[in-house]
This record gives C-alpha cells, sequence and structure tokens, in this order.
C-alpha cells in the first residue's frame, strides 16, 4: 500500500479470481467457463470489428441493446449492457445501497457482493444459508434492504423458484431485490419476466456461462426503465464506452445463434447428470445444482486435499478456504471427456487413500 | 430517476461523450480518434483471440503488461491495464482523493475530471487556466492536494514541460499528481521518465488515439510500485477481468508494430500543420497545439453556429457551450482529404457570412 492510499480503502479485501495459469495446460474446470468455443457467427463478427477499432465503440450499444431486447421480449430502455456482469452488480450497489438501504446477502453465495459492499462502504448483512444450503426465502421476507441473490446461487447450483422471488419482491417495495441469473441458463427459471411487474426488480446475467463469451466481458442487466436509467447515469459517469466494438459485435452474433447456445446448454446438463451420478458413485454428497457446475464433497477425502490432489493430476477445480464449504469443492461442467477424466482422478485419488 | 436511486447521486451529471452517429456517414472530426486503421498485427490478433472467448481473459494481463514495461523501460509492477484510460482515472480519483486529500485540476480540461469528483463525493477545486489557456504552474506549487493535470491539455492542446511537472511533483510530496498523457504521442513530452524519480506521479496513457484501438477500449497508467498496487486493490475489488481477451491481443499486436504508430503520429502533426496554416489564412486563431486536434475560433463567426453549419455539411466537431470556451471548436485532425474538407467547408460558410 502506498502512503497516498486512502485511509478509507485501508482494509480492503478485493476479489480473489479463481486461478488462471498460462504457464501449464490444465483441464479447466474452476472458474466455470464453457468448453465450447463461441458460436463461429460470433468469431467473425468480433474479427469484422477489429478491423475498425480507430473508432469509438457505441456508448448506447444501440444494436445489441435492442438485439437483447428482443430476445427477452422487452424494452431496450430496460435494457442496461456492461463490461462483465460484475459491473452492472458494483453499479448497482453503489446506485442502490447507501446507509439507508444496506445491502443483504447470503452468507454462502458470489464472493464479489462482499467486496463491493466494502469498497463503497455500504453496511450489510450476511444471512446464514439454511442447514442444507437453500436460500430461506422468509429470512428476506419485508427486511426493508437492498437485497442480492444468486439464483441459481455459488457456489452451490440451488435454486429459488421465481414465485418466491415475487414474495420477496412484494414484501421489500421500497428496496431494490437484484437477482444475479450468470448461471440461469443451465436449468433455472429466469425472473426476467417479473420484470414487467416489479418495479424494484434488477436481474442480472452474463454472457460469459452459456455463451461462451467469458473472455470478451459482457453483461447485462435487465430492470424497470427507471432503474435502468439510474444505472446508465453511474456508467456514464464512470466508462460510457464501458463495452468495446468487438464484444458488442461477438455478442450480437450470440443472439443470432441461439440454436448453438440451446445445444451447448443441454449438453453441459447431459454431462453434469453424468458427472454427478459417476462421483455419487464414489460416495460424494452433492448438491442440486442448476448451474455449469458440481458442488461436491465427500464422507472421507477432505476438501482441500482433493483440490490439492487433481491440480497435481492436471485438472483445475476451485476450492473455497471458507467456515461451512471447506469440505466442498466446485466443479466445473465441462465436455464428457473432460467430466471422464474428473471422475477417473478422483477414483485414483480415492483408492490411493485407502 | 427512480425512487430507489441513492440520493447522494441525486445532483449528479454524468460525462456527455462526443457525438457518436451510426445513421448518417460524417467526416468524424468530433472524438479525436484515428483516422487511420490499427496495426494489421493488432487486427490479425484480435482475430485469432475471438476464436477463444470461452475461457476468461487473464486478469493479471501479464503478456501485455510485460510489453508495455519494455516500451517504456520499466518494470512490469509499474504498470496497470485498464478497460480505456477513463478507468484508471475514476480508479485514481477513488484511491487517492477523499477529504484529506480533495481534487484540484484547471477550470478548462478534459471534462470527466469533475465527473469524477462529483461521482465519489470528492471535495474539489477548479483553478483558472491562465488568459491564454495556459496552466499556471505557480497555482500548483505547494497546493498539497491530489492534482490531475491532461498534459497536452483538453481541449487546447496546450503543453506544459517535464519540469515544470517537476516542480509541481516536488512541492506537493504527500500527494499523488496524476499527468494524463492521452495525447501526448502527438508532440508532446511524457513525464514517464519522472516515475522513476517521484513516487507520488502517476501517468495516464491510451491506445485509443496514437494507436489506432479506442474501439477496444485500452488504457494504461504507470508509476511506482505502491501506487500501482493501490490501484490493483480497487481494480480487484471492482472488475478484475476488466481487460477482455481480444482487446490485450490488439495491444500487444499495435506494440509489435510501433513503426506503424510513429508513421501515424508523424502524419497527423503533418496534417495538423497544413490544417492549422489554412485556417490561419482564414483568420483563426487557435492554441498551440501538440495533440490530434485543434483549438480554434473565428473573430466573426459564432463558435456554436461554425459547429452546427459544419455537421449540415456532414462534418462533425466538437462544440463546449462553456464559459470561456464557447467561440472555440475542438477539431480532430484527420487525413490530408478530410482536413482539406473541412477547410474548404470552413471557407464557404465565411462566404455565405459575409
Amino acid at each position: 500500500m502506498s502512503r497516498f492510499f486512502s485511509e478509507k480503502f485501508a482494509s480492503l479485501t478485493p476479489y480473489t479470481p479463481g486461478e488462471q495459469p498460462r504457464e501449464r495446460k490444465f483441464i479447466k474446470l474452476n472458474t466455470n467457463e464453457s468448453p465450447f468455443q463461441p458460436s463461429a457467427k460470433a468469431i467473425a463478427a468480433a474479427a469484422e470489428a477489429a478491423e475498425n477499432l480507430q473508432l469509438y465503440s457505441d456508448p448506447t450499444c444501440k444494436r445489441l441493446t435492442e438485439k437483447v431486447a428482443e430476445r427477452y421480449e422487452i424494452s431496450p430502455d430496460e435494457v442496461i449492457l456492461v463490461n462483465g456482469s460484475d459491473e452492472v452488480l458494483n453499479f448497482a450497489f453503489m446506485a442502490f445501497c447507501d446507509k439507508r438501504h444496506p445491502a443483504v446477502f447470503p452468507d454462502i453465495t458470489y464472493g464479489f457482493y462482499e467486496v463491493f459492499a466494502e469498497l463503497h462502504n455500504i453496511p450489510y448483512e450476511k444471512i446464514p444459508l439454511r442447514e442444507d444450503f437453500s436460500v430461506g426465502v422468509e429470512d428476506y421476507i419485508g427486511i426493508h434492504k437492498t437485497i442480492f441473490i444468486a439464483n441459481p446461487n455459488a457456489p452451490t447450483g440451488m435454486t429459488i423458484s421465481p414465485a418466491d422471488v415475487e414474495r420477496i419482491l412484494q414484501s421489500n417495495p421500497d428496496n431494490v431485490v437484484v437477482i444475479d441469473e450468470a448461471y440461469v441458463d443451465f436449468g433455472g427459471e429466469s425472473c426476467v419476466p417479473l420484470t414487467r411487474k416489479y418495479d424494484n426488480l434488477l436481474v442480472t446475467q452474463t454472457f460469459s456461462k452459456s455463451r461462451s463469451l467469458a473472455g470478451a466481458r459482457l453483461g447485462f442487466g435487465i430492470g424497470s426503465k427507471a432503474l435502468i436509467a439510474d444505472l446508465h447515469t453511474i456508467r456514464y459517469s464512470t466508462n460510457p464506452y464501458n463495452v468495446n466494438s468487438m464484444t458488442l459485435a461477438a455478442g450480437y452474433g450470440v443472439l443470432c445463434d441461439e440454436a448453438y447456445t440451446q445445444k451447448n446448454c443441454q449438453t453441459v446438463c447431459e454431462n453434469r447428470a453424468f458427472a454427478m451420478a459417476e462421483l455419487k458413485k464414489l460416495d460424494f454428497e452433492m448438491t442440486d445444482s442448476k448451474a455449469n457446475f458440481i458442488f461436491a464433497k465427500h464422507p472421507v477425502l477432505d476438501g482441500g486435499e482433493l483440490y490439492a490432489k487433481l491440480k497435481e493430476r492436471g485438472i483445475l477445480v476451485r476450492h473455497f478456504e471458507k467456515p461451512r464449504i471447506r469440505e466442498y469443492n466446485r466443479i466445473t461442467v465441462g465436455t464428457r471427456e473432460q467430466m471422464q477424466a474428473l471422475v477417473d482422478a478422483v477414483r485414483q485419488i480415492l483408492e490411493e487413500n485407502r
């Protein structure tokens, strides 16, 4: 830390992203990336956009915004595009939380929520998930705070129903409820339709997972016009050209190829079912994940130890050294071959451990 | 504004970017873009990166960071890469300004400084430029505040010398001095070498202007290791994957083709001299711009009127409806043909106006 760093950040602990090793070739099952290349339409569109990078990207992101609106059957002024969905989450913490509107989110969820709250000096509370890792919906009824819920949740993959989200929305009419749907395309049920009915709902999504654009950085938020306008105010006060031209083009290309996205999502769901069935045979306990990852613990093998032994064998998974979940590993669902390699490696490790 | 918007932003006025019309084809001289396509190496590298967008970009930006460090003869931990230099400026306002370290900058400069200060509720002061639009260096000596100076300044294009920057640095040892060098490659003198000597200097630059990557969003900051570490703390608490894979690749490609950048900068300088000579014949008064734009006013023709009449003729320039500079227009230096078209249009407008 320099002697110039504002003391308000003196105790700030940044987010720790998953390992992104560049030196060695791993079977990478640690950051929930898609195992499939982007749509050929996305690749071609991005390459074409690269030829005219001397011009600024469109700060209104008009063309892609309209395409997203069409896809989700909403109006373009109910969408904001961002440089990865972390950006819209950051904007939402800025816009809709303060001392009068503290933030709440589960104790076990996407780790960035706490970082954003700390960064912006927003009072916040972590509400423990139930013993079985489900979100205790009753805990959020009428709490009159700004609520952040990942649905499916990370790293558990577990969902709450839109009906439950609706109860939360109705009982907190004076606060925004943010539903983070980064993983919704792998079996979750989206709350986007509820944005038509509730002006206090913001749904965030990403092109990083189901749409194979993690490296392009593209996310979006959907909500009432007024909510979205507020987020644009923050965006235009931060970085109006936040989404670059190549990414705008790639996102458009992806949305012109929905069949490819659907097929990939289906394959991931099948591979998840396969891997979970195999891991169950090896005595793993797993949550009911509707995401592109599995959250698994073994009755005998320590979570941290499994992570380390898989890494030795060239397979990266994500281990969180945190209370309640340190016995678990979060394993991204990849190709069938990757899942087979994972299961084989786990079996070997278990055998060696006997 | 929604009823949920935090009241701390109630009076926030966002930055207004220059017009980016998509409907009609203009000669675009309003946002200081390069008239030249990116290096072929950048285009090819970006296109190749598009093929693997399913993987996250490297959050450490290792390869490009090392390349920038090599180019500027510094260490990689003295560089931070960002999603356009606005991002590092935003981070600098967050990191190095607060109630104990108010911000100061000229009254006439890049409009975003004021927006960042407002956004983060940072006390700030605008120091008037001298009558001739030069930065009054004495005004910044020993003021013990966090100083932001664009050098060359925008929209004047005027410079201060590294020797003057050094005096400012020496007399404000307990505050960061940010030198925004977005336009330095068109005849300015960089303060990057001073970062070796002063731990309170942060220099920011961009790939948007001289390097033809405006649409890719790539900027960087250079400073002491400790300063850069602070900015990384903010970055990792905001958006660790802030620069996408295609842009990282494009930036690397550009730096492998320095001769192309140099040649383009030289052409811009020649075209600037040509256009200024022609406009002088038409009685324009201009600042001594070392940037890729001209800042010009006419003794008779109103600034806003010239802007509007050029727009009618398909030429976009930038007019700021602000005190002290509303008689001026900021005109990006484009190709020789574009400059000729500008001069011809201005001549016609003046003739019609007689």
